[in-house]
Protein backbone atom coordinates (compact mmCIF):
# COMPACT_ATOMS: atom_id res chain seq x y z
CA UNK A 1 0.00 0.00 0.00
CA UNK A 2 2.82 2.33 0.90
CA UNK A 3 4.38 1.76 -2.62
CA UNK A 4 1.15 2.60 -4.42
CA UNK A 5 1.43 5.99 -2.65
CA UNK A 6 4.54 6.51 -3.52
CA UNK A 7 3.89 5.54 -6.83
CA UNK A 8 0.79 7.64 -7.17
CA UNK A 9 2.88 10.74 -5.82
CA UNK A 10 4.67 10.55 -8.95
CA UNK A 11 1.32 11.21 -11.43
CA UNK A 12 0.46 14.77 -12.38
CA UNK A 13 -3.29 14.02 -11.19
CA UNK A 14 -2.26 12.86 -7.92
CA UNK A 15 0.74 15.50 -6.65
CA UNK A 16 0.87 16.50 -3.24
CA UNK A 17 -1.91 14.10 -1.66
CA UNK A 18 -1.53 13.69 2.04
CA UNK A 19 -1.62 10.33 2.80
CA UNK A 20 -4.35 10.75 4.94
CA UNK A 21 -6.04 11.66 1.57
CA UNK A 22 -5.13 8.90 -0.08
CA UNK A 23 -6.59 6.40 2.35
CA UNK A 24 -9.67 8.16 1.87
CA UNK A 25 -9.11 8.12 -2.19
CA UNK A 26 -8.01 4.66 -2.45
CA UNK A 27 -11.46 3.51 -0.44
CA UNK A 28 -13.42 5.58 -2.49
CA UNK A 29 -12.24 4.84 -5.69
CA UNK A 30 -13.12 1.53 -7.27
CA UNK A 31 -9.24 0.38 -8.52
CA UNK A 32 -9.01 -2.19 -10.73
CA UNK A 33 -5.24 -3.88 -11.05
CA UNK A 34 -3.60 -5.57 -14.14
CA UNK A 35 -0.87 -7.24 -14.64
CA UNK A 36 0.80 -6.96 -18.49
CA UNK A 37 3.45 -9.33 -20.36
CA UNK A 38 6.14 -8.43 -22.88
CA UNK A 39 4.89 -7.60 -25.96
CA UNK A 40 1.13 -7.26 -24.97
CA UNK A 41 -1.33 -4.46 -25.80
CA UNK A 42 -2.37 -1.74 -23.10
CA UNK A 43 -4.58 -0.26 -25.08
CA UNK A 44 -5.29 0.62 -28.18
CA UNK A 45 -5.61 3.40 -30.17
CA UNK A 46 -9.25 4.30 -31.15
CA UNK A 47 -10.27 2.07 -28.06
CA UNK A 48 -13.03 4.44 -26.10
CA UNK A 49 -11.47 6.65 -23.34
CA UNK A 50 -13.76 5.81 -20.40
CA UNK A 51 -11.48 5.13 -18.21
CA UNK A 52 -8.11 6.43 -16.19
CA UNK A 53 -5.39 3.89 -16.56
CA UNK A 54 -2.14 4.27 -14.49
CA UNK A 55 1.07 2.34 -15.34
CA UNK A 56 2.57 2.17 -11.79
CA UNK A 57 5.64 0.07 -12.77
CA UNK A 58 7.61 -1.50 -15.85
CA UNK A 59 8.92 -0.53 -19.18
CA UNK A 60 6.15 0.79 -21.94
CA UNK A 61 6.27 1.86 -25.29
CA UNK A 62 3.27 4.22 -26.87
CA UNK A 63 3.15 4.46 -30.48
CA UNK A 64 0.81 7.26 -32.61
CA UNK A 65 0.35 6.83 -36.42
CA UNK A 66 -0.33 10.36 -38.14
CA UNK A 67 -4.00 10.20 -39.39
CA UNK A 68 -3.42 9.24 -43.09
CA UNK A 69 -0.57 6.60 -41.89
CA UNK A 70 1.99 8.22 -43.45
CA UNK A 71 4.23 8.10 -40.42
CA UNK A 72 4.06 7.20 -36.79
CA UNK A 73 6.32 7.45 -33.77
CA UNK A 74 6.76 5.00 -30.75
CA UNK A 75 8.33 6.91 -27.34
CA UNK A 76 9.49 4.60 -24.49
CA UNK A 77 9.32 5.35 -20.89
CA UNK A 78 9.92 3.25 -17.96
CA UNK A 79 8.31 5.72 -15.30
CA UNK A 80 4.82 5.72 -13.79
CA UNK A 81 2.34 7.92 -16.00
CA UNK A 82 -1.40 8.14 -16.81
CA UNK A 83 -2.51 7.45 -20.21
CA UNK A 84 -3.79 10.50 -21.97
CA UNK A 85 -5.77 12.17 -19.38
CA UNK A 86 -6.80 14.38 -21.76
CA UNK A 87 -8.93 12.11 -24.21
CA UNK A 88 -11.21 11.74 -21.09
CA UNK A 89 -13.85 14.40 -22.30
CA UNK A 90 -13.80 17.11 -24.99
CA UNK A 91 -14.58 16.16 -28.60
CA UNK A 92 -13.01 13.15 -28.79
CA UNK A 93 -13.25 10.41 -26.47
CA UNK A 94 -10.61 7.78 -28.26
CA UNK A 95 -7.50 6.94 -27.17
CA UNK A 96 -4.89 9.00 -29.36
CA UNK A 97 -2.08 5.89 -28.97
CA UNK A 98 -0.91 2.43 -28.50
CA UNK A 99 0.36 1.32 -25.68
CA UNK A 100 2.76 -1.95 -25.50
CA UNK A 101 4.34 -3.38 -22.49
CA UNK A 102 8.18 -3.69 -23.09
CA UNK A 103 8.87 -5.35 -19.61
CA UNK A 104 6.48 -6.88 -16.79
CA UNK A 105 3.74 -4.17 -16.22
CA UNK A 106 1.31 -3.28 -13.32
CA UNK A 107 -0.96 -0.67 -14.10
CA UNK A 108 -4.13 0.27 -11.97
CA UNK A 109 -7.38 2.15 -13.50
CA UNK A 110 -10.70 3.14 -12.46
CA UNK A 111 -13.60 4.12 -14.59
CA UNK A 112 -15.30 7.90 -14.90
CA UNK A 113 -17.20 8.09 -12.49
CA UNK A 114 -14.15 7.46 -9.83
CA UNK A 115 -12.68 10.28 -11.93
CA UNK A 116 -15.48 12.38 -11.11
CA UNK A 117 -15.30 11.52 -6.89
CA UNK A 118 -11.74 12.71 -7.51
CA UNK A 119 -12.29 16.15 -9.47
CA UNK A 120 -15.39 16.20 -6.49
CA UNK A 121 -14.00 15.23 -3.39
CA UNK A 122 -10.22 16.26 -3.45
CA UNK A 123 -9.39 19.45 -4.09
CA UNK A 124 -5.67 18.71 -4.75
CA UNK A 125 -6.42 16.95 -7.43
CA UNK A 126 -9.18 19.01 -8.84
CA UNK A 127 -6.39 21.62 -8.89
CA UNK A 128 -3.62 19.04 -10.22
CA UNK A 129 -6.00 18.28 -13.10
CA UNK A 130 -6.88 21.63 -14.25
CA UNK A 131 -2.69 22.62 -14.13
CA UNK A 132 -2.26 19.66 -16.05
CA UNK A 133 -4.37 20.33 -18.71
CA UNK A 134 -3.28 23.56 -18.93
CA UNK A 135 0.49 22.88 -19.22
CA UNK A 136 -0.21 20.61 -21.80
CA UNK A 137 -2.63 23.19 -23.66
CA UNK A 138 0.15 25.78 -23.30
CA UNK A 139 2.98 22.95 -24.37
CA UNK A 140 1.36 22.23 -27.74
CA UNK A 141 0.39 25.61 -27.99
CA UNK A 142 4.25 26.46 -27.99
CA UNK A 143 4.99 24.11 -30.47
CA UNK A 144 2.31 25.46 -32.79
CA UNK A 145 3.80 28.81 -32.89
CA UNK A 146 7.75 28.19 -32.82
CA UNK A 147 9.15 30.72 -36.00
CA UNK A 148 12.28 28.44 -36.36
CA UNK A 149 14.07 30.48 -39.70
CA UNK A 150 16.47 27.49 -39.66
CA UNK A 151 15.73 25.79 -42.54
CA UNK A 152 19.02 23.52 -43.35
CA UNK A 153 17.82 20.31 -44.02
CA UNK A 154 19.14 18.50 -40.44
CA UNK A 155 17.28 21.74 -38.53
CA UNK A 156 14.29 20.45 -40.42
CA UNK A 157 14.38 16.64 -39.18
CA UNK A 158 15.12 17.82 -35.92
CA UNK A 159 12.18 20.01 -35.71
CA UNK A 160 9.84 17.03 -36.83
CA UNK A 161 10.79 14.65 -34.64
CA UNK A 162 10.59 17.39 -31.87
CA UNK A 163 7.13 18.70 -32.68
CA UNK A 164 5.96 14.88 -32.60
CA UNK A 165 7.08 13.58 -29.29
CA UNK A 166 5.70 14.20 -25.75
CA UNK A 167 8.41 13.46 -23.67
CA UNK A 168 11.19 15.76 -24.56
CA UNK A 169 13.64 12.92 -23.58
CA UNK A 170 14.44 8.75 -23.89
CA UNK A 171 14.61 6.86 -26.70
CA UNK A 172 11.96 7.35 -29.63
CA UNK A 173 11.31 5.27 -33.08
CA UNK A 174 10.23 7.34 -36.06
CA UNK A 175 8.59 4.64 -38.81
CA UNK A 176 8.41 6.24 -42.04
CA UNK A 177 9.30 6.11 -45.81
CA UNK A 178 12.55 7.86 -46.62
CA UNK A 179 10.15 9.39 -49.73
CA UNK A 180 7.13 10.58 -47.13
CA UNK A 181 9.58 12.09 -44.61
CA UNK A 182 11.31 13.79 -47.22
CA UNK A 183 8.24 15.25 -48.64
CA UNK A 184 6.76 15.74 -45.01
CA UNK A 185 10.05 18.08 -44.10
CA UNK A 186 9.65 19.41 -47.53
CA UNK A 187 13.39 18.48 -48.91
CA UNK A 188 14.28 16.27 -51.99
CA UNK A 189 15.11 12.76 -51.16
CA UNK A 190 18.27 12.73 -51.83
CA UNK A 191 18.90 15.79 -49.66
CA UNK A 192 16.91 14.27 -46.51
CA UNK A 193 19.47 11.08 -46.92
CA UNK A 194 22.34 13.24 -46.75
CA UNK A 195 21.51 14.87 -43.76
CA UNK A 196 20.30 11.52 -42.21
CA UNK A 197 23.64 9.80 -42.75
CA UNK A 198 25.61 12.73 -40.94
CA UNK A 199 22.95 12.41 -38.48
CA UNK A 200 24.02 8.88 -38.03
CA UNK A 201 27.92 10.01 -38.25
CA UNK A 202 27.06 12.10 -35.56
CA UNK A 203 25.71 9.28 -33.65
CA UNK A 204 21.87 11.62 -32.95
CA UNK A 205 20.22 8.39 -34.99
CA UNK A 206 20.21 5.10 -36.08
CA UNK A 207 18.99 4.35 -39.58
CA UNK A 208 16.60 1.17 -40.04
CA UNK A 209 14.48 -0.50 -42.69
CA UNK A 210 11.70 2.33 -43.08
CA UNK A 211 12.78 3.91 -39.24
CA UNK A 212 14.42 5.97 -37.70
CA UNK A 213 15.90 5.65 -33.96
CA UNK A 214 16.61 8.30 -31.19
CA UNK A 215 18.83 6.84 -28.95
CA UNK A 216 17.91 10.13 -26.70
CA UNK A 217 15.55 13.12 -27.83
CA UNK A 218 16.90 15.42 -25.15
CA UNK A 219 20.09 15.21 -27.41
CA UNK A 220 18.33 16.17 -30.46
CA UNK A 221 16.92 18.84 -28.71
CA UNK A 222 19.80 20.49 -27.35
CA UNK A 223 21.70 20.23 -30.52
CA UNK A 224 18.41 21.86 -32.46
CA UNK A 225 18.59 24.95 -30.14
CA UNK A 226 22.29 25.25 -30.10
CA UNK A 227 21.82 25.91 -33.76
CA UNK A 228 19.21 28.76 -33.34
CA UNK B 1 -29.30 40.89 -14.94
CA UNK B 2 -31.46 38.48 -17.32
CA UNK B 3 -28.78 39.65 -19.90
CA UNK B 4 -25.56 39.02 -18.40
CA UNK B 5 -27.14 35.19 -17.51
CA UNK B 6 -27.88 35.20 -21.32
CA UNK B 7 -24.07 36.22 -22.21
CA UNK B 8 -22.73 33.87 -19.57
CA UNK B 9 -24.71 30.97 -20.82
CA UNK B 10 -22.55 31.45 -24.01
CA UNK B 11 -19.29 30.92 -22.64
CA UNK B 12 -17.96 27.57 -22.30
CA UNK B 13 -17.16 27.54 -18.44
CA UNK B 14 -21.05 28.41 -17.74
CA UNK B 15 -22.96 26.78 -20.31
CA UNK B 16 -25.86 24.82 -19.02
CA UNK B 17 -25.93 26.43 -15.50
CA UNK B 18 -29.45 27.26 -14.45
CA UNK B 19 -30.96 30.75 -12.96
CA UNK B 20 -30.51 29.60 -9.58
CA UNK B 21 -27.05 28.56 -9.74
CA UNK B 22 -26.58 31.82 -11.76
CA UNK B 23 -28.11 33.78 -8.52
CA UNK B 24 -25.49 32.00 -6.68
CA UNK B 25 -22.88 32.46 -8.56
CA UNK B 26 -22.99 36.35 -9.38
CA UNK B 27 -23.24 36.51 -5.30
CA UNK B 28 -19.96 34.56 -4.81
CA UNK B 29 -17.84 35.77 -7.74
CA UNK B 30 -16.40 39.44 -7.40
CA UNK B 31 -17.22 40.75 -10.86
CA UNK B 32 -15.52 43.75 -11.76
CA UNK B 33 -17.09 45.41 -14.97
CA UNK B 34 -15.33 47.78 -16.98
CA UNK B 35 -15.80 49.22 -20.62
CA UNK B 36 -13.63 49.77 -23.22
CA UNK B 37 -13.80 51.87 -26.10
CA UNK B 38 -12.69 51.46 -30.01
CA UNK B 39 -8.84 50.93 -29.91
CA UNK B 40 -8.51 50.60 -26.10
CA UNK B 41 -5.99 47.47 -25.03
CA UNK B 42 -7.95 45.60 -23.12
CA UNK B 43 -5.43 43.08 -22.12
CA UNK B 44 -1.51 43.06 -23.27
CA UNK B 45 0.19 39.80 -23.99
CA UNK B 46 2.76 39.58 -22.10
CA UNK B 47 0.21 40.54 -18.49
CA UNK B 48 0.48 38.14 -16.03
CA UNK B 49 -3.08 35.84 -16.13
CA UNK B 50 -4.59 36.25 -12.89
CA UNK B 51 -8.01 36.61 -13.75
CA UNK B 52 -10.66 35.80 -15.41
CA UNK B 53 -11.60 38.32 -18.07
CA UNK B 54 -14.89 37.64 -20.05
CA UNK B 55 -15.87 39.69 -23.09
CA UNK B 56 -19.38 40.48 -22.61
CA UNK B 57 -20.72 42.26 -25.56
CA UNK B 58 -18.70 44.27 -28.62
CA UNK B 59 -16.38 43.03 -31.63
CA UNK B 60 -12.97 42.68 -30.01
CA UNK B 61 -9.73 41.84 -31.84
CA UNK B 62 -6.53 39.34 -30.27
CA UNK B 63 -2.80 39.69 -31.48
CA UNK B 64 -0.87 36.85 -31.30
CA UNK B 65 3.18 37.27 -32.08
CA UNK B 66 5.41 34.65 -33.10
CA UNK B 67 7.99 34.01 -30.50
CA UNK B 68 11.05 35.74 -33.09
CA UNK B 69 8.67 37.86 -33.67
CA UNK B 70 8.68 37.03 -37.56
CA UNK B 71 4.95 37.06 -37.86
CA UNK B 72 1.51 37.60 -36.20
CA UNK B 73 -1.45 37.14 -36.59
CA UNK B 74 -5.06 38.93 -35.79
CA UNK B 75 -8.54 37.64 -34.89
CA UNK B 76 -11.33 39.17 -35.13
CA UNK B 77 -14.61 38.42 -33.12
CA UNK B 78 -17.91 40.07 -32.43
CA UNK B 79 -18.94 37.36 -30.19
CA UNK B 80 -18.38 36.77 -25.95
CA UNK B 81 -15.16 35.20 -25.31
CA UNK B 82 -12.90 34.36 -22.53
CA UNK B 83 -10.01 35.46 -22.85
CA UNK B 84 -7.36 32.00 -22.20
CA UNK B 85 -8.84 30.51 -19.56
CA UNK B 86 -5.95 28.01 -19.76
CA UNK B 87 -3.61 30.70 -18.87
CA UNK B 88 -4.65 31.18 -15.68
CA UNK B 89 -2.67 27.49 -14.89
CA UNK B 90 0.54 25.04 -15.98
CA UNK B 91 3.82 26.21 -16.48
CA UNK B 92 3.51 30.36 -18.23
CA UNK B 93 0.80 32.27 -16.26
CA UNK B 94 0.77 34.99 -18.80
CA UNK B 95 -1.68 36.07 -21.58
CA UNK B 96 -0.40 35.00 -25.02
CA UNK B 97 -2.43 37.71 -26.71
CA UNK B 98 -3.36 41.03 -26.95
CA UNK B 99 -6.99 42.19 -26.79
CA UNK B 100 -8.11 45.12 -28.35
CA UNK B 101 -11.64 46.73 -28.52
CA UNK B 102 -13.06 47.45 -32.21
CA UNK B 103 -15.92 48.60 -30.89
CA UNK B 104 -17.48 49.60 -27.86
CA UNK B 105 -16.73 46.86 -25.29
CA UNK B 106 -18.12 45.78 -22.15
CA UNK B 107 -16.15 43.17 -20.44
CA UNK B 108 -16.51 41.70 -16.28
CA UNK B 109 -13.77 40.15 -15.25
CA UNK B 110 -13.01 38.14 -11.43
CA UNK B 111 -10.06 37.30 -9.71
CA UNK B 112 -8.45 33.90 -9.81
CA UNK B 113 -9.56 33.20 -6.11
CA UNK B 114 -13.17 33.66 -7.26
CA UNK B 115 -12.11 31.04 -10.09
CA UNK B 116 -11.56 28.93 -7.38
CA UNK B 117 -14.94 29.23 -5.74
CA UNK B 118 -16.66 28.59 -9.67
CA UNK B 119 -14.31 25.48 -9.52
CA UNK B 120 -14.92 24.40 -5.84
CA UNK B 121 -18.50 25.04 -5.49
CA UNK B 122 -20.31 24.41 -9.11
CA UNK B 123 -19.95 21.14 -10.43
CA UNK B 124 -21.33 21.85 -13.46
CA UNK B 125 -18.62 24.75 -14.12
CA UNK B 126 -15.96 22.29 -13.15
CA UNK B 127 -16.82 19.40 -15.87
CA UNK B 128 -17.11 22.25 -18.24
CA UNK B 129 -13.59 23.45 -17.36
CA UNK B 130 -12.21 20.09 -17.66
CA UNK B 131 -14.37 19.93 -21.01
CA UNK B 132 -13.00 22.67 -22.47
CA UNK B 133 -8.99 22.11 -21.47
CA UNK B 134 -9.18 18.85 -22.99
CA UNK B 135 -11.48 20.11 -26.14
CA UNK B 136 -8.68 22.11 -26.32
CA UNK B 137 -5.70 19.82 -25.85
CA UNK B 138 -7.46 17.71 -28.04
CA UNK B 139 -8.01 20.22 -30.74
CA UNK B 140 -3.97 21.47 -30.68
CA UNK B 141 -3.01 17.88 -30.84
CA UNK B 142 -4.88 17.55 -34.09
CA UNK B 143 -3.26 20.15 -36.03
CA UNK B 144 0.55 19.15 -34.88
CA UNK B 145 -0.87 15.52 -36.16
CA UNK B 146 -2.06 16.94 -39.66
CA UNK B 147 -0.56 14.85 -42.27
CA UNK B 148 -0.75 16.66 -45.61
CA UNK B 149 1.05 15.43 -48.48
CA UNK B 150 -0.25 17.95 -50.40
CA UNK B 151 2.95 20.52 -50.79
CA UNK B 152 1.41 22.76 -53.56
CA UNK B 153 2.28 26.48 -52.67
CA UNK B 154 -1.59 27.62 -51.72
CA UNK B 155 -1.69 24.65 -49.86
CA UNK B 156 1.09 25.78 -47.42
CA UNK B 157 -0.04 28.76 -47.26
CA UNK B 158 -3.31 27.94 -46.09
CA UNK B 159 -2.15 25.43 -44.03
CA UNK B 160 0.08 27.58 -42.54
CA UNK B 161 -2.65 29.70 -41.50
CA UNK B 162 -5.27 27.67 -39.98
CA UNK B 163 -2.74 26.30 -38.23
CA UNK B 164 -1.93 29.38 -36.60
CA UNK B 165 -5.72 30.82 -35.72
CA UNK B 166 -7.83 30.00 -32.74
CA UNK B 167 -11.46 30.23 -34.21
CA UNK B 168 -11.69 28.72 -37.21
CA UNK B 169 -13.97 31.44 -38.86
CA UNK B 170 -14.34 34.94 -39.41
CA UNK B 171 -11.56 37.64 -40.46
CA UNK B 172 -7.76 37.07 -40.36
CA UNK B 173 -4.96 39.60 -40.46
CA UNK B 174 -1.98 37.99 -40.76
CA UNK B 175 1.35 40.43 -41.01
CA UNK B 176 4.66 39.28 -42.24
CA UNK B 177 7.20 40.46 -45.09
CA UNK B 178 7.02 37.94 -48.42
CA UNK B 179 10.23 37.21 -47.92
CA UNK B 180 10.00 35.85 -44.02
CA UNK B 181 6.72 34.23 -45.07
CA UNK B 182 8.24 32.22 -47.74
CA UNK B 183 10.78 30.69 -45.41
CA UNK B 184 8.46 30.00 -43.33
CA UNK B 185 6.56 27.94 -45.60
CA UNK B 186 9.42 26.86 -47.44
CA UNK B 187 8.75 28.05 -50.26
CA UNK B 188 10.75 30.60 -52.81
CA UNK B 189 9.74 33.69 -52.58
CA UNK B 190 8.96 34.16 -56.08
CA UNK B 191 6.41 31.14 -56.22
CA UNK B 192 5.13 32.19 -52.65
CA UNK B 193 4.23 35.64 -54.52
CA UNK B 194 3.00 34.16 -57.62
CA UNK B 195 0.29 31.70 -54.77
CA UNK B 196 -0.77 35.08 -52.81
CA UNK B 197 -1.65 36.74 -56.53
CA UNK B 198 -3.74 33.77 -57.86
CA UNK B 199 -5.48 33.50 -53.97
CA UNK B 200 -5.84 37.20 -54.02
CA UNK B 201 -7.50 36.97 -57.72
CA UNK B 202 -9.78 34.40 -56.44
CA UNK B 203 -11.19 36.36 -53.58
CA UNK B 204 -9.96 34.45 -50.78
CA UNK B 205 -7.18 36.84 -49.44
CA UNK B 206 -6.32 40.72 -50.11
CA UNK B 207 -2.65 41.81 -50.14
CA UNK B 208 -1.64 44.32 -48.17
CA UNK B 209 1.96 46.01 -47.47
CA UNK B 210 3.49 43.61 -45.63
CA UNK B 211 0.15 41.99 -44.14
CA UNK B 212 -2.40 39.36 -45.86
CA UNK B 213 -5.99 40.02 -44.91
CA UNK B 214 -8.77 36.89 -45.06
CA UNK B 215 -12.18 38.23 -45.25
CA UNK B 216 -13.46 34.24 -43.94
CA UNK B 217 -11.21 31.47 -42.61
CA UNK B 218 -13.84 29.27 -43.02
CA UNK B 219 -13.94 29.53 -46.69
CA UNK B 220 -9.62 29.01 -46.87
CA UNK B 221 -10.35 25.57 -44.68
CA UNK B 222 -12.95 24.49 -47.46
CA UNK B 223 -10.46 25.32 -49.92
CA UNK B 224 -8.26 23.65 -48.07
CA UNK B 225 -10.28 20.10 -47.58
CA UNK B 226 -11.31 20.02 -50.71
CA UNK B 227 -7.98 19.96 -52.10
CA UNK B 228 -6.98 17.10 -50.49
Amino acid sequence: MEKLYETLLQLPIFQGITLYDFNDLIGKLKWHFEKFQPGDTIIKAGEKCDKVVCVLSGSTSFTTESSSNLYSITEFTDRPFIAEPYSLYGIDYSFQSTYTAVSDVTIGSFNKLSFLTIVNDFLICRLNIINMLCRRNQMLYNKLWVDNPKNDFQSKIIRFILLHIENPEGRKLLRVKLYDFANLINASHVNTSIALNQMEKDGLIRMGRMSISIPDAAILKQKFENKK
